[in-house]
């Protein structure tokens, strides 16, 4: 999967700033190929290394090429970015569904970027096999370059497999078993019945059954319930005189 | 759907500019509730505005607390964004899976950020019910304020866009908003606190802490800590001589 990664291609971007934004968005989510067609102010850009925070590896790797054909020369899947969608006759796609795309297709695949103020160019756009736009507010559309590349680089990451660290409570402990429950209910109804709560008779069934209910729900784990059985048992002791 | 949406609580945040990207990343995204805990330079910061590129609707309705626990007290469902777990024992959550919880599950719910800087402090995570992490490049994790809260707000927009309202369980209640949390959370240590729960006194932070993190978990609705409460009344009297 990692050999399918998209390839970013910044064309024409303006602000040095704005390409180290964008591999630190990349980088994020692993991606490291970053294209740049004629870069306004030349390249290497000083301005581009501190915004990318880190994220030199991919600055340093950057090519830069002087037309966006020559930059997805190589690539069998191009992708052109535009936030609004103008007379165009090219399928739409989301970044998830681009991510898809990205990986069941064969050969490389690029995704392009235009200029921060005005956007791909329809001869730009005319490379790609498919728009991708981003699904936005429409009263209020300002996403900017890095934002347009880190939601790109997010839906392909969750897509690429094993290659980024999953969040999983690892360090969560699984539900106590059900014995352990069990005395933890049982602890609650001895203390419980001297003091009087199971009342009136007939409705001792009920409370009780409320009380299980109330306590199964949390899916306490081992030390969760030790826990509780110990706040029990100081709750069983007579208030000191203070 | 729309009454679903989650608020955006920025926690302790030090630079105007970083709220202002912030708005500006939820509103892309149909976000428009901002709540600010304590912010560091104040509010309003005159460098918002400016960083949020017309998002000023966002800005000019946030609300300020001065505490976390103040700033999500109507909440049912809170989720503390973090980056990298740290003996973390709730159950951790991708920005998708929060999106899916969020528009399952009744009641308000907030997303809480930490200041750039540091991310949230213990104390904040501990009112959540999970812990949101967006799954990064092991070996390059620099997401910045604005980028988490875009990536949270793309998710839920992809939830909340053409996907139907979730029919819930009729008779299931929404979980107890946090305030009712916390009054139960109060009445535990109100009764521990003479019986010498708390103690060494430098564990005293420590097991307050364990004991929210167990009563945050489950969840429980309105009549279930009503019916807790009722509990704890009973535990807090003497036993009877039988």
């Amino acid at each position: 999967m990692a050999g399918k990664a998209p390839i970013i291609v910044l064309v024409r971007p303006q602000l040095g700033e704005n390409i180290g934004k964008a591999a630190r968005a990349m980088l994020n989510f692993g991606l490291t190929e970053m294209r740049l067609v004629a870069p306004r102010d030349g390249w290497p850009n000083p301005s581009a290394g501190p915004a990318a925070s880190g994220a030199d590896s991919v600055l340093n790797d950057a090519k830069v090429y002087e037309t966006t054909a020559e930059a997805v020369a190589d690539c069998a899947n191009v992708y052109a970015t535009t936030v609004r969608k103008r007379g165009v006759t090219k399928p739409v796609v989301t970044p998830e569904q681009a991510a898809d795309l990205i990986a069941s297709r064969d050969g490389r695949s690029a995704i392009l970027f235009g200029p921060e103020r005005s956007g791909l160019e329809t001869e730009d756009v005319a490379l790609a096999r498919e728009i991708l736009t981003v699904p936005i507010n429409p009263d209020f559309g300002s996403l900017n370059l890095a934002q347009a590349v880190i939601l790109c680089a997010y839906e392909w990451s969750k897509k690429a497999d094993g290659t980024l660290v999953q969040p999983t409570a690892e360090d969560a402990l699984p539900p106590a078993p059900q014995e352990e429950l069990e005395g933890l209910i049982a602890h609650f109804e001895q203390l419980l019945q001297p003091r009087g709560y199971f009342q009136p008779p007939d409705r001792v069934a009920a409370t009780r059954l409320t009380l299980r209910n109330i306590l199964t729900r949390p899916g306490w784990n081992h030390l969760e319930v030790r826990t509780l059985r110990g706040v029990l048992s100081s709750l069983g002791k007579p208030p000191r005189d203070t």
